[in-house]
């Protein structure tokens, strides 16, 4: 253990013959002096007694788990997985295994949604397809809301008749916190509590949308629902490698691709989004970019703040 | 749909009659002009029949679910998750819940690794504790060989009379492929292949070594086995927060901490090693940080190549 810690100072060399006879008569030579504590690990090195070796809140990684494994905790409080109910609205959706009519999209979000709310440590519930019908939605969410912790919709937030999602949840006397966040892409994001607790999260039908508003939202409920001390997504600062656009009245989090250059400098590429069409792109997405309400625009180059996804 | 893509050019806005009388006499006052093509998303737009989605080899994130769920890819073929049995050797090992007499220690390692391996997308059999009997371990490896694709050891690599793990393997006539690499910490690690094609890796027994190994070698194994595009850990370049020492004859891998400072720099901490000690250090690690053989010390401040951990 050529990099264990020795001990500094004049006496820690200690000065030894350098042949010893053996009583047989052999001659041992020693070909170097040997440093006193060399290749020692003295007791108590790693840490002391009282202190602190890993804090609640934290996600166990795989070297912690060494950690816990060799302070003999062979079990571990930890926190319950959150149940998540999973489902999406609207009649322009077909499940995977349909062709779409001209008018009609191959349902996605459920996926999405469903592998980030796993990557949030819940367990997941996929629900069938719901259409635009207020009362199959509100029994869906009904049923959803005696086995799941949280369930999370998508589509049916928008104005006027096809505002599925938020008539269910009156029906279903659910308080609304909020209906509308000063976010884009997410605008219309709703975030709802039902009578016996479970949480819903009315997320916009876009697929970029669902998956900012989810990551953004959802998924720090998640987090926070399994005591995690740190539930949001990280902010980092990154160089932005082309100008993006903002908006005056809200805070845009936009879809980018974080990279590193040659120079260790974080380097964020802002993706083509805003249509449906843009999930293509989205699927190189690795962060949320953020431009600030009433910035109008931002130049290649400047600095910006980033939100690595899961 | 706001962002949605509009056609530019002179012929992009219509100019409408800003008021338009019904049959009824009603007269409707339009507030603003309307832009053609405005939240109309073109067949196509996504992207072009016969283009490819997304590339074999690639590990599918949430968003790719999303991607391959619209083109109706319900059933996508995947490799096989190889399934890896992971065993510690030595005496000085005791088990989780027994409390370590004074010249021993908790295993630790059979827990890290499983972690790892689980994270490289392997099923993971963790086998019971062998001591320091060739014996044991050679039908340990022999009966893990029966149902595993490969095999992670941990000490039991070291020279002379505790090298169990090369002299079982001997024995059970595997083809050993390398038992040194040129490589701080990890200098003794083994890869050998079984008659059945079993392949096994022997790591050193210490916990920042075992770690550093089985993410070089057995985790890019793991990737290659499941057809990963890109099996080993990613190359970044960043600034080193405080100077380190290499060695003249082997590269160094030395546990780090990255974090991205508020200029965009990536920065990576070297963290206390080389001792079995130092594990508690390593619970922070989140790259391996590289000192090429032969560089004597690098600076604060110097660029250094950093592998990311997962």
């Amino acid at each position: 253990m050529t990099g264990a810690p020795v001990p500094t100072g004049a006496d820690s060399v200690q000065q030894v013959e350098l042949t010893h006879e053996l009583k047989d008569g052999t001659v041992v030579e020693l070909l170097e002096t040997v440093e006193l504590g060399k290749s020692i690990v003295k007791r108590g090195a790693e840490i002391k007694a009282g202190e602190v070796v890993l804090n609640a809140g934290t996600v166990i990684n795989a070297a912690m788990m060494a950690v816990l494994a060799a302070f003999g905790y062979a079990n571990v409080e930890v926190f319950r997985k959150p149940r998540a109910g999973i489902l999406a609205t609207g009649t322009e959706l077909v499940s995977v295994t349909q062709t779409p009519g001209q008018d009609q999209i191959r349902d996605s979000n459920n996926y999405s949604v469903s592998a980030y709310a796993a990557l949030a440590g819940a367990t997941v519930e996929r629900m069938p397809l719901t259409g635009d019908e207020t009362s199959l939605l509100k029994s869906q969410i009904a049923a959803a809301a005696e086995r799941c912790d949280v369930i999370v919709t998508s589509g049916g937030v928008s104005m006027g008749v096809y505002d599925v999602t938020k008539a269910a949840l009156k029906e279903l006397d659910a308080e609304i916190f909020f209906e509308r966040v000063a976010l884009r892409p997410g605008k219309p994001t709703v975030f709802a509590r039902l009578p016996n607790g479970t949480l819903v999260f009315g997320l916009p039908g876009n697929p970029v949308s669902v998956a900012v508003t989810f990551n953004l939202f959802a998924r720090t409920a998640l987090l926070a629902m399994q005591g995690a001390a740190d539930p949001t997504l990280k902010r980092e600062t990154a160089a932005l490698a082309r100008s993006v656009k903002g908006t005056t009245d809200r805070d845009s989090y936009l879809p980018a691709q974080l990279t590193t250059n040659d120079d260790a400098e974080l380097i964020a590429f802002p993706l083509k989004w805003g249509g449906s069409s843009d999930f293509v792109a989205f699927a190189l997405t690795t962060a949320l970019l953020v431009v600030p309400a009433n910035v109008k625009s931002i130049e290649a180059g400047s600095l910006v703040t980033v939100l690595r996804l899961p």
